[in-house]
């Protein structure tokens, strides 16, 4: 079965599933403005790196439509834009192709062209990631360790690392798949774990600390993750955790796999240090388990070297290793 | 201040903090029947390595009593005490302490005996490990990241990794504390966090994915832990989540730097292989994130290569680098 429509262009409004309201409940928000959206883009009811770019690609339109109704002169309409582009840094996608669709003649068209290229992207990804993972590792049918939640959700169409997964197993090369938390925020346990369970796909939840440990008991034949930012050197920003996992995979011996559009890929980043590291909110790790008044340290992401990675898949090519 | 009173004998029963209602409620739990102390004990209520061999100590006392009210056979209580020792399988201090008090002549004495040897060795422990730190860290004010709880919570005294921590800032020569979550039961959070506020040590909070990435980025000097079981050659089982950062310290430079008694060194298991790693019911993992009927594998506890830790720090040594 589909999962319901992730995003969509709609009567000139931006309709997309509130991510944070599953796996319970399955609800449409209705964005007519940029507050509105960049609000859904904040607090991730509308995250992963592929779209973002879509919704930012959406966002230009919308912010357009709403100047129109507005008034706004150009420099309003090119500062509420720039808002959009700016609202979460780390991935990449999202100023690109705000960027791309802003610099357009027809916004409308242009982001519409964005969102079927991304979905139709992800399907090249996946195939041509399934492939190369499939001679990696013999032809074995594969138990693959994810993080984070790199679907339909995040990406349209198949999505990225788990684009990658849903090829294996509609080729009948997987055997199950492990699925860490992903904390702060649960993507894996919430987001991974239902669209797996939509697919029909096996599937096990542990804890972001057991993965390092499954991998080092040969439970994993490989890892494969999605990216945020991939810099020009090969290192790549992704979920905080993946990290964790790079090493692990690097001392057992075993692939280490990131799959990702060519538009995560950023030349104008020389490498990992350059790339802005996203501190949220404390409270996403304080939650109600730590004491009143508990400080915390809330990077959203992590960035792995390009010299633990053993390859980097995108619809075009498969570069391995790193750097390009 | 203190923290309150973690375990005691008192009137022929076993007085105990209630590890799962912190840090919320202070709460003791009286227990006058193995089934209780078991209860207590699997649920985690009653946890920590060393705290384990003391309340098994207490346990066989206990048992006595029991027995003797309800008019138990030697083959009974023999039966019964190995329950105990058997309760949780990872940490060696449970079924040694056990065992030795059940040997000994007087139950009561030998148990308390152990209470207080507990804390004494938690103290020499702490002590020996700060000294240590100091110097492989040339003496600077160290930003040292623990893993799950090890304080007076989990040890008695002042604790094993955090007793080292308490030692630190008690010479001046602590920076701030990084402390994980620890999940799923998050000691870290909880507990950890709870003792160091009462301590008024400077700490921050951090999703487990999250430890490996700031040691990367050099906001870490050192990573302290305990450990459930050490085995000959060094290895060391402790809670899920400790490989990782053996892994992230390697890359780093910085020292892993393991601190527990003597008694968590079990000379008759050979490696890590030969540990045996408690698997936990799955719902602390799915917990009410996760879609209904989402499978989990929950191991409370991974293993460290002996070759990946700068030293093993004991009451009585410090070993640099294992085995012994």
């Amino acid at each position: 079965m589909e999962t319901p429509e992730v995003l969509a262009w709609r009567d000139g409004r931006i309709e997309a599933l509130d991510q944070t309201a599953l796996p319970h409940q399955v609800r449409t928000l209705h964005l007519t403005t940029v507050d509105e959206l960049i609000d859904a883009i904040t607090r991730l009811a509308i995250r992963g790196a592929p779209l973002l770019g879509a919704a930012g690609a959406l966002g230009v339109a919308l912010a357009i439509r709403q100047g129109q109704k507005q008034g706004w002169d150009a420099a309003r309409l090119a500062s509420e834009i720039d808002r959009i582009a700016t609202a979460r840094p780390t991935a990449v996608n999202l100023a690109r192709e705000v960027r791309a669709v802003a610099g357009a003649g027809d916004a409308e068209a242009a982001a519409l062209a964005v969102l079927a290229e991304t979905a139709k992207t992800s399907q090249r990804l996946s195939v041509r990631g399934a492939a190369f993972l499939r001679e990696a590792c013999a032809d074995r049918r594969l138990r693959v360790h994810t993080h984070c939640n790199t679907g339909a959700l995040a990406c349209l169409g198949w999505g990225t690392a788990l684009g990658v997964i849903r090829a294996l197993h509609q080729e009948g090369a997987l055997d199950h798949v492990i699925v860490d938390e992903t904390r702060p925020l649960l993507q894996g346990a919430r987001l991974t774990c239902w669209e797996l369970g939509q697919l029909g796909i096996e599937h096990r939840l542990i804890c972001d600390g057991a993965g390092p440990f499954l991998i080092s008991q040969g439970l994993v034949d490989a890892v494969v993750v999605g990216a945020d930012r991939i810099a020009a050197n090969g290192d790549v920003a992704n979920k905080i955790g993946t990290y964790s996992l790079a090493l692990a995979a690097r001392r057992a011996g075993i692939p280490f796999v990131v799959a990702a559009p060519e538009s995560t890929i950023d030349q104008d980043t020389p490498d990992g240090a350059a790339i802005p590291i996203e501190l949220r909110a404390e409270e996403e790790v304080t939650g109600t388990a730590a004491p009143a008044g508990t400080r915390a340290v809330n990077f959203a992401f992590d960035v792995t070297p390009a010299e633990l990675i053993t390859a980097i898949v995108t619809q075009d090519r498969v570069v391995e290793p790193p750097p390009f």
